[in-house]
């Protein structure tokens, strides 16, 4: 039971508690309201209930990171102030150097280690060796929606497409869903899968109930270079093959009509917005204000740390509420309105949930779901005056004010600190990825 | 004497020392380099010399906070989410009924906390009651540069401007310029003081050796406002005046011209980028890029905390590389190398010193400057591995990252605590003062 100044529920009517309290057991979440009702049941059923009160914080869902490549945190400023392409050409040949198990692992450690600490409870990530990065989410007390990436190419493990789909089958047979987790299907853009193999993937989805995630439309390189494989657009071709819809993650979708904001919104395809890797990538700003208005599902990323170069989603989402009021304003001020904090913060959090499959298990604080909480230390000489809590936590609060995180119930993060693992032996791993990068 | 992993010394060559060293005495850098040559050259003079030894962090010059109005941290989040009018329309209400000098000091006194410990150790400050404004910065260690401000109007001490005029005049004065420190004079906009004016306030600031402070071009509102009432752009009315010129900082400078970017580089004009800010009142986008490009001077301010809501100048200088590299992005990926970490680590530091008018005491860590000297921790999971510090420091790093804090020589940060002041007593006046603006 955790009692807290403020408990920003994020619920349907999103809610904000003066003196909350959320109580949780077996790691869901079996009570929200105000703290002298929730208590008061509490006691009725069991006296010796424990009471942390948590004065100046406020209580939140676990963000979520819409859009991640957790192991890249291995390749952190290792190519920066370039665009995409030249960004690849210099990543991937490292990747191809340097990648196996136990390094992805390592790395998958220390992301999940710096995402927790950050206030992150569950990531979509996009990366191979995916049992090594599951395992090390599971060790951390990450939740981690992952599964198998699909290329046309054979990949750092040398498969063809028949071996890709076999294995995939298989591994989906051995993980289904369970409550809190899905599965996930990585194709990894329209580029690199044909449609014919994108169609075999949306299939696969439908039989294990798993979620499909994609890179599509994050700069003109690859709407060229689709148009030029496909004779299309990346949305068309997804529509082509039954793609878009209700399952579907986009990541980034930087450059999209008027047309494919209003098909992506009919039929339910959800956005991962990365605001941060788009401006560093010289990309462009993604239209979030339309796609909102259209009734789409908007998640927020940070993408990889090689691309953004860290896993701070309060920054992602501050940026996501300064950005898009700002970025292609004439100097008239409108815009000042569009995105204020209380929808950032829920897209940070229940927009992340359905955007990666899990509305009805995580995202808000209500009753039946997963216990993911995190308090926010808003007594701070950088967050004090709190007017709205809401506008301190997006507008300055910042990662480093993450005082207490629970998953499922657990406490993965107290006082600021890593519970599950060893911090030093963290960054003792990741010194040695380094050193294994430059020389490896 | 400081030994740190790395030292960036934003030089004029940017050089940074792989373990390096710092040695300080009265308030000044006496020594910087190699960590084993200063080292050995400080024990021939003092073999029992202390060295305090700072593994796996960076040393860096204080931040500069080029624009900014310290003591509306009182008003943080109390306007959110409009733009410039209707934001002034609330705040300026409210600064109406609540200002004093004790409430001023009080608010002052938590920003320049806040300021500190996020490693800023120099602001330009812009804001009434300006004896308690430096009263309360000297106290707690953060370097104000701050003077008197004009308008035309009464303001908040009701004067006319004969009267203003001549306060200023004694106030500059009985407070001539020292080392490390310069005399402000903050004439507010060219549409809140005539030309006329504008033209009395730069003999004056001629006369004591000031710099000139004020906002300019901000959004299109305040350019309407000025052609309306003086016919001529707001950087047109500053030419005519004789402020154009080497030792006047323009504030946000979001609409300018190709041929007011030219003006301004020609005539040595310094420019307070603000980005946060010019975001999040939809003010728009400033060409840094071309500024930069043109040459003229640039530093990073976060402005007042009212509107940006924090004074973290990390976040703002992150901001800065970010934003430049995509905002305007066609999706090309071209720009991807704007502003590339080195240079926007020197904006903010070096860069700001030259903008409020200190290029020759601070902004660097070189022999004979202040020393001004932030040590940032970079072993952390969200900043390891380490391949560039310049990059950790600005893509990865953070204001929770600052260890500690020496201002003239001074630790007013140890630990990431401040050093100078009780931080409790901060915290209960912030309270104190929501209190007051509620009900006041």
């Amino acid at each position: 039971m955790v009692r807290a100044q403020w408990v920003l529920t994020v619920d349907a009517a999103d809610s904000i508690l003066d003196d909350g309290a959320v109580a949780m057991r077996n790691g869901v979440i079996t009570a929200v309201g105000p703290a002298e009702e929730v208590i008061a049941a509490a006691r009725a059923e069991d006296p010796d209930v424990v009471v942390e009160v948590l004065d100046g914080h406020a209580l939140i869902p676990g963000l979520v990171n819409s859009h991640t490549h957790l192991a890249m945190t291995m390749f952190r400023g290792y190519a920066d102030d370039r665009d995409l392409q030249a960004f690849l050409d210099v990543v991937v040949p490292a990747e191809v150097r340097v990648l196996d198990a136990d390094r992805v692992g390592s790395a998958t450690r220390a992301a999940a280690v710096e995402s927790l600490l950050a206030g992150v409870t569950t990531a979509l990530d996009m990366y191979f060796f995916l049992d090594s990065c599951r395992a090390a989410a599971s060790e951390v007390g990450l939740r981690l929606q992952t599964g198998p990436i699909f290329l046309d190419g054979p990949g750092p493990e040398g498969w063809s497409w028949e071996e890709r789909l076999a294995d995939a089958d298989k591994w989906l047979s051995n993980n289904p869903a369970t409550p809190g987790w899905r599965p996930v299907l990585s194709p990894h853009s329209t580029y690199s899968v044909a449609p014919g193999h994108l169609a075999e993937v949306a299939d696969l989805a439908a039989q294990h109930d798993a979620i499909v995630h994609l890179h599509a439309s994050e700069n003109l390189g690859e709407i060229e270079l689709v148009a030029a494989l496909h004779g299309r657009r990346p949305l068309e071709v997804l529509a082509d093959v039954g793609l878009l819809r209700e399952g579907t993650i986009l990541a980034h979708a930087v450059h999209l009509t008027d047309s494919e904001i209003a098909e992506v919104a009919r039929t339910g395809t959800a956005i991962a917005h990365c605001p941060a890797s788009n401006l560093k990538l010289a990309s462009g700003v993604a239209r979030i204000p339309e796609l909102v208005a259209a009734g789409a599902s908007v998640g927020i990323g940070t993408d990889g740390p090689a691309s953004s170069n860290d896993l701070d989603l309060f920054a992602a989402l501050r940026l996501t509420a300064l950005l898009h009021k700002g970025a292609g304003a004439t100097g008239s001020g409108a815009g000042a309105a569009t995105l204020p904090a209380v929808q950032v913060l829920r897209m940070a959090t229940f927009g992340g949930a359905v955007a990666v499959g899990l509305a009805d298990s995580i995202g808000s604080l209500e009753v039946g779901k997963r216990a993911d909480l995190v308090a926010v230390d808003l007594d701070r000489p950088h967050t004090q005056p709190v007017y709205d809590p809401a506008s301190a936590l997006v507008y300055a609060a910042g990662r480093s004010d993450v005082r207490h995180v629970w998953a499922e119930g657990r406490a993965v993060v107290r006082n600021g600190q890593i519970t599950t693992v060893d911090t030093t032996e963290v960054l003792n791993e990741l010194r040695e990825l380094r050193r294994i990068v430059l020389e490896g």
